[in-house]
């Protein structure tokens, strides 16, 4: 009976300001960081890992939460812990003091994906499977179970979930040797960072498409000469047949997101992504209205199941972007991922960041394989930095996410990374003067 | 030129889980805390006080979130920044870092309330008036160049907002007169937490009725039978002309929350508050509709004006009930209150917990005098608990807030309390045993 003997958390930060790589209309700055967890058990080579994503300050914010959110892990027989994953998610997200500070949101709710990422990663490790095999041999029933659909009964009951999976059940096995033959598709966001040149821009869209990518995202949103210049570039190299997309990373007013993407719409990008507030669904769905046929995507900052909920409600979205470190683990994943399948909208996982590519390749083959069965609209996000920190590091060839079969959900990260970008003290960071990440 | 000369924040936690006040369907054990802001400058006697408001676990982060938020404002000119109120708040919400932790939600923002809340308590005192005389005295311009109208202009634009300011600007002489006159009226919240035997509810009905109260909140929503028997012990002590007001506190799916309160109807609620998820926009809009009459009531949660913005495009509420230490501070909560005048929704500021009726009854007094212009089903709550912490202490009289004239936010605690209750190290807290507060 292995037990969770310890809960390590640990504040890791890599200085990408220093390169500009991340840098978008909203976010000009940001150290890709992660709130680090490791749940160590006293059994030989068993461990968890998991962590949230951040983008520098506030990291030990979430350090410090997920310390507190892990106290209940403490001692736990971690046979019970995997074989009641819903329980424990339940345990751990209705401590109702910590709740106040949320519900499900901001900090506390990161904390809460950074520690149940680790359960997640322990079970599959423990069962001696990658998180994507371990989700696709779960019955409908216990994926139900395990998942989080507290305040979605209005559009999806559990037993509405579980005909759902049911229906797909038969061909799950099939599914699974396609992708093991082709890959999961995926798209690239290197290209397109704000602050590269144009001449930048042109060499990096133009390897892109030489390493098989069918599509290319670009960043927009902060001059609307450069944007028109920048996409021009893209659909040049791109040709007629390849898909572009946009993101503008929240800096839009409603009607200014209107008439800056009526203003791209020459460049017949796919999707307009992140155009305002994560939080406005009716402004997402009023936007939505207004540039069609360019497709609206969103949700990387989309801060859980209620809010996605409404965005299928209302009619607001084309392509939800779920992200796997911001939603509470795979328990909310799940729900979310239910939701779309009972609307048809089609989910493609935000990724990028430090280690989100690792994560979402195992949710998207989950879906396809068990979930929506289709890959009709569907293509997940690859950002090329940051993979050599990982133990098991996601693999893409020609357009595609390999299938990983290492066990767990690839959320470890080397030792030696995390003795090198450990905030404040770690190699790097003690012995960086300039230029002062701090505030 | 004064300056700010440091910053002070202190986690301040009060027992009240040992008497069950306070006690709802949701929240069974809350610790009533504070992330407690002071800014200290150089002008002899001149500092500011804020905080943001939790129940316990969790209060930690919004201390250190806090400190990290108020950064900025170390050696900075005190009228400077008085001076430019929307100046100094887009400058600390802005850090892009911090904002990939909400935007605009959960502890990053409950931490810019605390810190901006104390800012305006500065200015209020700079100035010598209390806040809602500040705000009163301000021009329509300056009050919408303070709000926070981001992500706001598809419903109301900053003319518009000001148009709707100027419009109130010749009765605000006599509308204060009024209130000095008469209060802002107000209803009790303490009669009706569900930890309360049958007894002690009965006994405190007929108390707030003998002291002028109109109106009585019963929290309900753990126990069908149980909810029936006291709100009929509620409306037999109130009268058949009586308001009673029912609090679920986010313990139901919508389906449920509709058969709920239909099963209580029959006691004429005036509103049902907080039904299910504060982050369910579209629900509310589905409860209300099905159990008119009886209204809908929302906002103590309310993450930010993205939220509400919708709660009014999307009629889902009655009333709107927003919270003076969750909203980012009076920037945002300007913001709301412009809105909900635009939509014609009454704002009924939710109170309670530490401080918060310090807080609101400037924000209710300046909306009738200065916004909205108007007390038609408009009133504010009030808890009897926890005000002798305070230096300013809201006074309230027959059902009504008496106007504060102390200059500032009424949001100084004592020294005393501060020493008494800071947690862990407080007098209170190094001796405390049991019953064990913490995890």
């Amino acid at each position: 009976m292995p037990r969770i003997t310890s809960v390590e958390v640990v504040d890791v930060r890599f200085p990408t300001s220093l390169t500009r790589d991340g840098s978008d209309a909203m976010n000009k700055d940001g150290d890709y960081s992660a709130a680090y967890v490791v749940l160590h058990t006293d059994a030989p080579g068993l461990s968890g890992h998991g962590f949230t994503f951040t983008i520098g300050r506030g990291n030990d914010l979430c350090v410090e939460a997920a310390r507190q959110r892990a106290q209940p892990l403490l001692g736990r027989d971690v046979d019970e812990l995997c074989g009641d994953l819903g329980g424990i998610y339940r345990e751990l997200q209705s401590d109702s003091q910590l709740r106040w500070l949320g519900p499900d949101k901001g900090v506390i709710h990161l904390a809460l994906a950074a520690v149940m990422n680790a359960v997640w990663d322990l079970a599959a490790r423990g069962a001696g499977v990658p998180l994507w095999r371990l989700l696709a041999e779960m019955s409908p029933e216990d994926l139900v179970e395990a998942a989080d659909l507290r305040y979605l009964s209005d559009v999806l009951t559990a037993d509405q979930a579980v005909d759902l999976l049911a229906r797909q059940e038969g061909g799950r096995k099939q599914r699974i040797e396609e992708l093991e033959a082709s890959g999961y598709p995926c798209y690239t966001t290197s290209a397109g960072w704000l602050g590269y040149s144009d001449a930048k821009l042109r060499r990096l869209c133009e390897e892109a498409v030489a390493s098989g990518y069918k599509h290319v995202k670009l960043k927009v949103g902060a001059d609307l000469d450069d944007d028109i210049r920048r996409c021009g570039i893209a659909r040049d190299v791109l040709g007629p047949d390849g898909n572009l997309m946009i993101d503008a990373n929240q800096v839009w007013e409603v009607p200014q997101a209107i008439e800056w993407v009526k203003a791209l719409a020459e460049f017949d990008p796919l999707w307009i992504e992140e155009p305002t507030s994560p939080d406005d669904i009716l402004g997402h769905a009023a936007i939505r209205k207004a540039v069609a046929p360019i497709g609206v995507a969103t949700g990387e900052h989309g801060m859980n199941r209620v809010l996605f909920k409404q965005m299928f409600q209302a009619g607001a979205i084309d392509y939800c972007q779920l992200d796997a470190a911001r939603l509470g683990s795979v328990n909310e994943v799940l729900a979310v991922y239910l939701l779309a399948a009972s609307f048809d909208v089609p989910v493609c996982p935000h990724a990028g960041g430090v280690g989100l590519c690792e994560l979402v390749q195992h949710l998207a083959i989950f879906d396809y394989v068990a979930v929506s069965g289709s890959l009709d609209r569907r293509v997940t996000e690859y950002v090329d930095h940051l993979h050599e920190h990982f133990v098991d590091p996601c693999v893409v060839r020609a357009g595609a996410y390999v299938l990983p079969d290492a066990p767990g959900y690839s959320a470890e990260m080397q030792r030696e990374s995390l003795q090198t970008y450990r905030f404040p003290d770690g190699v790097y960071w003690s012995t960086v003067t300039e230029p002062d990440p701090l505030p």
